[in-house]
């Protein structure tokens, strides 16, 4: 890797959405060219990446994506792994490494891997079809069950309280889990390059939408003990050097009610659960990540400012072209900042936007929280 | 201006440099859809925006293109001011207004304007030609001979030491200056909405690069006391108040021998001696002139960690492909953030990047700008 590498070298990324558009924020700085594939031809990427519509499911069309490119790298996991391969064996560097994605994709094969390698994580049995769950489910109730493949925010889990749930369970592959009665939900970012450096941010508390099981807003630092933050960065950092994987990786974990850390899921990219490392870390994630697939030092990862981050999401009842109301209000707060993701379209709980908040004072933090999520709606 | 404003709201920024593309890298939080004009196909910006190639001082560039945006700014001054007023006339918003660039693009009409308002600056004298210049230089040496109009980056200036450095002054429409010998240098930028709301930047103080006339580093906040600094917030606000200039406006100031403050220049843009406020600030200058051009409330401008801002400039002796040596070192470095302007070319004083260091303490800050000075090079 020459130092001419930062001017006009080609950096391909499947997925075109907002994780690609901060993505594309912060690689500006190391004059990087993007070039993005997506199958929305408005995606919030299109108008600031050299952009190709097509489908990234589509082995013939990644390839021909990746092969223009001098290093291809993801914003989403549903793509084709097997055109990733392919271009892994035409000498192309692909980050993370197909294997990886692939194995992130299956629900089962990421809880086997777990447990092969003690990574503490929710009991469970793996299920092919509706009948294995029947079967099954006595001993794991109330329980998750969660689809192998294609699962996506919130899609592709269904909850099992009682028998009466029974009939919701997926008629497919996938994981019947034990329901865990947690007391909190913690988020860790690691990151890897191929020298082997990792670095871990601060962990992220995370509280979600009773609904749409999104996460509504998040606290960073997240307010658990030094014992326990050590433990979480230790399980994030045993997962990435035991994938050997290079790029970054957020880690989601229960915290139990006995104070126990379980890893729930994880993700081999930039993470809605890092959003505020832009503005309340001494590095960004999405430079991380940058920084992480190119093969350069990673940066300081400390957090500067307490931070709060709120997903800006589409109001129910309304779908059409967005409208923003009481961003002028949320904009006139000291240490808020806001990112609109370019989608001229909303839906109910569609990710639109998210604000950061920053604030040395916790408390005022949370009251900028409360105002900012009463104040800022997306409607039609 | 209604909420809708921020979908596929169309801005056009006059030139295409790193002041836009910076520009843009904040915009795009606020789906603002970027229209650039600039004479170089190349130009920083032309990958990540509209991008028209064309000729800034051209009328009918300018008016073609202006015509297609819903509002238009600048990111250099030296731009086509009568088709800047056309467009006003045609209902356009144009902030700064096209009054304001014009004033500024005169440094006679500058300097008088100081006069007339009560602004203190150096002593000054018109002058029409080198004829001129001979006649008044008794009365002014030391000092700078600078023309009126056309000057930029250091060009423009010529110091007039003693009767020998006579024939260096410029035979055409200029301003003969008193020489102060200053202190220090330090810069404000204050920002001004329609509906009047001000806000001032804390100061920073500039290092000069004793052959070049570009800043060389800047630290931030200035070293100077809360008197000081609170003149130079007033003399900033009195500025843009008596400008009734809407965007942001960077003030260039002497801090003389004894402790007074005379304006030396004014930009009324995202200047360089606000890149740092981009990870050192609440609000970055570049989403301070977003704002304050678009209407909505000014941001919080505290300064969160001392900040230095290194100029990254092409080496003397090295013309042609630009390679960066150095990168990598510097990146592993605690709290630097690199900044490359996206410039295939380099040239010796070429302004090719900068980098911002963020650190707690201004003694490590101050050893990690030596550092980066001596390891970050940009050479062919």
């Amino acid at each position: 890797m020459t130092n001419k590498f930062y001017q006009q070298f080609r950096l391909g990324v499947l997925g075109g959405g907002q994780l690609g558009r901060m993505l594309i924020q912060s690689g500006i700085d190391l004059n990087i060219e993007f070039n993005v594939l997506d199958p929305d031809a408005n995606a919030p990427c299109s108008q600031i990446s050299h952009f190709t519509c097509g489908k990234l499911t589509d082995f013939d069309t990644v390839m021909a994506f990746g092969e223009k490119c001098d290093l291809i790298t993801i914003e989403i996991e549903n793509v084709n792994i097997d055109a990733l391969k392919e271009l892994v064996k035409k000498g192309k560097k692909v980050f993370p490494q197909p294997e990886v994605i692939e194995l992130i994709q299956d629900k089962r094969v990421q809880k086997q891997f777990y447990k092969e390698h003690g990574i503490p994580t929710a009991e469970f049995i793996l299920t092919e079809n509706r009948s294995d769950v029947l079967k099954y489910a006595s001993a794991f109730v109330p329980s998750a069950h969660k689809l192998g493949k294609g699962g996506y925010d919130g899609q592709g889990v269904q909850i099992i309280r009682s028998t009466d749930d029974l009939h919701k369970a997926f008629d497919a592959p996938g994981v019947l889990e034990k329901l865990i009665d947690f007391e909190k939900e913690i988020a860790v970012i690691v990151s890897r390059n191929e020298r082997g450096e990792v670095r871990v941010f601060p962990s992220v508390e995370m509280v979600f939408h009773p609904e749409a099981n999104l996460v509504e807003y998040l606290l960073s630092p997240a307010q658990i003990d030094d014992a326990l933050e050590n433990r979480a960065a230790e399980i994030a950092t045993s997962i990435i050097e035991k994938l050997k994987m290079v790029g970054i990786l957020a880690v989601e974990m229960f915290l139990t009610k006995d104070h126990k850390l379980l890893v729930n899921e994880i993700a081999p990219r930039p993470h809605n659960s890092g959003h505020h490392t832009i503005e309340a870390n001494a590095t960004s994630q999405y430079q991380q990540h940058l920084r992480a697939i190119l093969g350069l030092a990673p940066g300081n990862t400390e957090a500067i400012l307490p931070a709060a981050m709120v997903n800006l999401l589409g109001e129910e009842g309304h779908t059409g072209v967005a409208n923003y109301s009481g961003l002028e209000e949320v904009l006139a707060i000291t240490g808020t900042h806001v990112h609109l993701y370019g989608k001229k379209m909303t839906k109910p709980f569609r990710k639109m936007g998210h604000v950061t908040i920053v604030d040395r004072d916790v408390d005022s933090l949370k009251k900028k929280i409360d105002f900012v999520k009463k104040t800022l709606k997306v409607t039609t």
